[in-house]
C-alpha cells in the first residue's frame, strides 16, 4: 500500500487525485493539505467523496508529509520547488503536477513563469512524466515533473510523425481547445458560467507557457529544433481537451494510421481510433485515455491529427497516478480502469 | 459469473448498463441486441467502451437470450411484456427498465401508456425493484420492474415522512427536474441542443405517467391513498434529477434530519446530507447514490425535501444492477462502487 | 431625451441597462460609475457595446449624477439608500434595482438584509415598480423600488388567482429556477462554470429574501396575509427564470386561462400562453416579456402556474426602463421592443 | 416597404430571418412557406414571435411568392435552383441562403454537393453576397448567393492579408468552430444535447464543402490559387462561429493591426478589435457584426487571425438582410442595429 500525501487538495487537480485514489487498490491517502480549509472534512468540500474518504484537511506545516511514500503537489506553479528538496532528502518521492520541473532550461522557465527558480539543481534530475516517452526513467525517478494538459495531448499527437521523420519540424500548428476546469478553481469573474458559458474564445494568443514545454519535449525526443504555433481556446464545457494538429508531411511513406497504431501498440492509455469513427472529448471524460486520429485530407500533403484527453485525468491527476504506479512497481493501470462517462 | 443479456443496447439506459457492467467483477455481458445496429461492434457506437467490451450487436431474434442467467430490457415501454413470458419459462430472470410491470392496476397502466397489456398475469408477480422498500422480495424475484427515474428520487424523498405518519398524504407537491438524457436517445428535433440548451421549461404539466407510479408505491408502503401534484421540468444538462418535495407536516415529533438518517442508516445507496451542506446533482453524477436533505423552512409547518440522483444510474441502470446483485446473491454494491464525477 | 446616470455599471444589471439603453430612442446615458474601472472605456469591458456607446466609467464621487434626469442604482443592496436622498433633493428621480426600498416594514428589511436602513423615511415614499400593479403611482414617483427577479415572475403568476379570490392565501408553493446571471458578476468560486455547469441544485432553502417581498406585494394587493413556501434553484444556463407555482383552488369559477387573459389583456409585457403550447425561458431571452400559463392538472383542485421571464430584463433592467418610460411620459414600450433571442 | 417571401421558415436560418425582419422598419414578411406546418400560426412554432408577427405558414405551392419583391430561400441545398428561375422571370429578386449558387465551377459544385445542378446558367449571374467584397454588384443583383457561415468568418479574416500580398497563398490553416445551430433543426440523434453537450469534436476532417467556397472567393479576389486546410469543430453552445487562421507571412510590411483597420474602415459590420482585448463569440451573439483580431505571436513569421460571427446572423440571415438592404437601396444597416446579447 503506497502511502500518499497531497499538497493542495482543494483545486481541481487535487480533488481529481482524491477521486481517483479513493478507489485505487494499492494506494492510500494519508493526508491532504489546505491552508484555507484546514480542519474541515474533505467530503464537506467535495461531497462526491462522502462515504469514500474519511479525512480532514491538514495545515501544510503540520502535515505528516515526510512520513508518506509519495507526495503529489497539486499546487500553483512555484510551490513544489520550495518543498520538494526537503521531502526528497527525507526519502519521499515527489510528483509535481504543476510546472516547476518541466522545463530543463531554467532561464527559459524563469522567463515564462515570471519568477526565480529556487531549486534549479533538481530540474536536471526531474523526469518528465510521460510514460509513453520516459517509462523506464519514471520507474526509478525520485522526482517526476507531471506534464501539462495541452502538452500531453499535443505531444502524443505529434510524436509518431516526428519520430518517424515524416513531419516538417517547423510550421507546425497546434490548435488546442480546453474545458474550463483547465483554468482551475480560482475565484475569478472571468471564469463565471455567465462569462464563459455559451461562448467560445481563443486566449493567450500572443504566447502560452505550454508552447516551450511542447517544443522541448518533441525536440529532445527527435533531436531537432521544433517550431510550433500554439493557440489555446476555451470551450464552454467542464472537462476535456481536444487538439487539432496540422503538420506538413515531409515525404511519402507508410500509411499514417498504421504508423500511429504501431507507435502506441503497447500503450495502455493511448488509443488510435480509425478514421471512419468520430472522435469526441466525451469518449475520454473521466478516463485516463488519450485517443488519437490521423488523416491527410484530400492528399494535399498536410496531416491533420486529432487528440483528445480529459484534462484532469490523462492531462493531470490520472497521468500522475500512472506515474506513481510505475514508480512503485504496481500495475501501470491500477486505479485507472474506469470507463469514460458518456452521455 | 452472472451471464447477462441486454435487449436494446443503443439507448441511454442500455449504454449505461454496458458502461457499468464493463467493470462489474461478477457479471458478464453475453449479448446485446439492436435491430438497427446488428452486426456492428458495440464500441463503434459507444467509443467509451473501446478496450472494455469486445462484442457486436445481435439481431433480437437470434440472440442467445434464453441461455443467459438474466436479461435486462432497456427498451421502450410495451416491449418487455411481449418477450418476458418466454424468458421466464426458460428460467431466465428478467429486469425490465421500462414501465411494463410497474403499475399493479392494469387498467390504470393501459390508460396512461395507451396500449393493451399483453402479460397482465405477470404484473402481479413482478417485484417493484426499489431495494430500500422491497429488498427481500427482490432477492427471490423472477421478474423485477425497475422503478422510473423520477419515482426513485421522489419516493425515497417522501418515504420517511409518510411511513412515520409525519406528512399529510394529500396536497404533496413534487417539483421534479431532469437532465435531457432522461428523454432518451431518439431523433427528435425537440431534444436538439439548439432547442433545449440555455433554456428551462416544465413539461407534461397536465399529467405525467410517473405520478400514478409514485402514488401507488407510497400508497402501498403506507396503506393510505396518496395525492401528489407532480410537475417535471427539463434542465439544460445531460445527467441528473433533482426533486424538491413540499409536504404539510401533520404533527410535531422527532427531528426531521434524524428521522431520515435512521430510516436509511443501513442503505448503501441513500445518503442523508446535513442541512448545512449544499446538495447538487453533480455530487451523484455517474454514481448509484441518492442524496437527500430535509428542512422545515421558517418552522412554518411545511417540510422541504431535496432528492438528487443520476437518472441513468440510481434512476435506471445502476438500480437495475443493484437489483441484479440482490437476485444473484452478490454483494449489493458490486460494480457500483465508483465515485461520482465532479467537476 | 431623458438624461440617465447609472451607478454601478459593471455588474449584470448595469450592463443590461447599458445594452438596452444603447438603442433606446428617447434616453441617453450621460454617465456610468465604477469605482474599480473608472477611466476605462465602457466598451473595453463590455465589447458588445463597441460602436454603440462612446463613454468611459466615472469615479462615483465625481460623476455628474445630480445633473441627470434619472439615476439607476445597479448596485449591491445597501448602496442606494445612502445616495438617493441627496439626488432626490436635487430633483433627480431614482430607480433602485437593488432591494433597499422594496420592503415597507423596515425592521423586517433589516432582519433579512442584515444591516441598518439609513433612509427609512424614503421607504414609505418609494413606489414598488411593478407596472402591472402600480402603473399610476410609478408615473408620478420620485423614487421607484424596482422589484426583484423572482418576485416579478412569481407575483405576476399568482396575482390573477389571488385577486379573484380563487386561491387559498396559505400553503402556496413557489418553486423558482434561475439562470446563473441572477447571482451577479462577482468573483466567487461557487459560480465558476466548473462548479455550476452540468449540475442543478436548490439554494437558500432555509429562507430567501425574496419570500417576504412576494408575501408583502401579494398581501397588499389582495388585503390578506399570504403564506408562501419559496425555494429557489440554480439552473446551468445564463439567463432566465422559471417559476412553477402550486396553489390550492378555493372555489370553482371562471376558466383559469380566461381569468389570466382578462387580467393581463392590456399589459404590453405579460403574455398568457395557451395551455397547448410549450413554455420555455428562451421564448423571453433578452426580451421584457413575462409569459404565463395556468392549468389545473387532472382537475384535482390544485392550480399550476408557470411563469417565465428573463431575469436581467423583465426581472431587472427591462422593468426598470419600463418604469423610466412611465415616469417620463414616454411610450411604455420604448426601447423594449426587441424580439427574444432563440435558438 | 419591401414585400418579402420566405421559402422554408421552420429551420434556423428561416426563423432567424423572421426574428430580424419582425423589427425591420422597411421590410414586411408577406408569406412564409412550410410543407409540414402549413396552416399553423408561425408564432405557435416560434413563440418568441408572439405579438410580433401575425401570420400562418403557407403551402409552398400556393404561396404568393411571385407577388413579393424578394424571396429568401432558407431551404436545404438543392431547392432554390429549382424555383429561382421562375421567380426571376416574374421579376422577383432572390437571395439563396443555401449553397446552390455559391460555387462558380458547376462540376466542382456537383462533386461536393452530390447532385446535378438544374440551373447552371444562373450560377454565372449570381452575385456572391459578401458586401465587403461585392457591394456594388449586390446592389444591382437579381440573384444573390448568400455566403456560407464558415466562409464568411474565414474569408473576412484572410482577405486583408491576401489582398495586400502579405500572406503565402498556400499552407493556410483555418481551424473553425461552430455552435450546434449551424447543423440546422433536423431530427438527428447526433445533435441531441445528450450527444453534443459537454463535449467537443472535429468533424468532416476529410473534407468540408465550405473549403472550395473559401478557396474560390479568396482566389477570385486576389487572382491566385489559394490552398487551405480547413477543419470544422462542433462547440457545445448554440450560436457562434470562431475561426482561428494561421498564415505564413510573406514579407514584412505595415503593422498587421493597421492593415486590418484600414481594409475595413468603412464597413458597418466588421470590427477590428485591438489585440489587448479578449475576443469571444458572445460579443456578436444575435448581432450582424464580424469581429477580427490579428497578431504575429513571438514574431515568428506566422500571423494568427481570430474571427468571430454569429453563424445565424452575419453567417446567414443577417448578411442576407444586409444584402436585401443593398438590393433595394435601403440603409445597409436597416433592421440590423441591435446590440449583441451578453451575458
Amino acid at each position: 500500500m503506497v502511502s500518499v500525501g497531497i499538497v493542495g487538495g482543494t483545486g481541481y487537480t487535487g480533488s481529481e487525485l482524491l477521486r481517483l485514489l479513493a478507489t485505487h487498490p494499492q494506494a492510500h491517502v494519508r493526508c491532504v493539505t489546505s491552508r484555507t480549509d484546514a480542519g474541515q472534512r474533505v467530503d464537506d468540500l467535495l461531497p462526491l467523496l462522502r462515504g469514500h474518504l474519511d479525512l480532514r484537511f491538514t495545515e501544510p506545516d503540520s502535515a505528516p508529509l515526510a512520513d508518506c511514500d509519495l507526495v503529489f503537489f497539486a499546487t500553483p506553479n512555484g510551490t513544489a520547488m520550495y518543498q520538494a528538496p526537503a521531502l526528497l532528502d527525507a526519502d519521499v518521492r515527489v510528483i509535481d503536477l504543476a510546472a516547476d520541473f518541466r522545463i530543463k532550461d531554467v532561464a527559459l522557465w524563469e522567463r515564462w513563469y515570471g519568477m526565480e527558480h529556487v531549486a534549479p539543481a533538481l530540474v536536471d534530475e526531474a523526469v518528465y512524466g510521460m510514460p509513453e516517452l520516459r517509462r523506464e526513467e519514471v520507474r526509478s525517478a525520485r522526482l517526476v515533473a507531471n506534464p501539462g494538459c495541452y502538452p500531453t495531448a499535443i505531444t502524443l499527437g505529434l510524436l509518431p510523425l516526428l519520430e518517424a521523420g515524416r513531419a516538417e519540424p517547423k510550421g507546425i500548428v497546434a490548435d488546442g481547445k480546453s474545458g474550463v476546469s483547465g483554468a482551475g478553481r480560482k475565484a475569478s469573474a472571468n471564469l463565471l458560467m455567465s462569462e464563459v458559458g455559451e461562448s467560445f474564445k481563443a486566449y493567450s494568443v500572443a504566447g502560452h507557457r505550454h508552447c516551450p514545454e511542447i517544443e522541448q519535449t518533441l525536440g529532445l525526443a527527435t533531436h531537432q529544433p521544433i517550431q510550433l504555433t500554439f493557440v489555446p481556446h476555451l470551450v464552454p464545457m467542464i472537462r476535456g481537451i481536444e487538439a487539432t494538429l496540422y503538420v506538413t508531411l515531409r515525404e511519402s511513406g507508410e500509411d499514417l494510421d498504421e504508423l500511429f497504431r504501431k507507435r502506441y501498440a503497447d500503450e495502455p492509455f493511448v488509443d488510435v481510433v480509425p478514421s471512419n469513427l468520430a472522435l469526441d472529448t466525451r469518449s475520454v471524460r473521466g478516463s485516463n485515455m488519450c485517443r488519437l486520429q490521423v488523416m491527410e485530407p484530400g492528399g494535399r500533403g498536410v496531416a491533420v491529427v486529432q487528440s483528445v484527453i480529459d484534462n484532469l485525468v490523462k492531462g493531470a491527476a490520472g497521468q500522475a497516478i500512472q506515474n506513481m504506479n510505475l514508480m512503485f512497481g504496481l500495475d501501470e493501470s491500477a486505479g485507472l480502469g474506469s470507463v469514460a462517462l458518456a452521455p
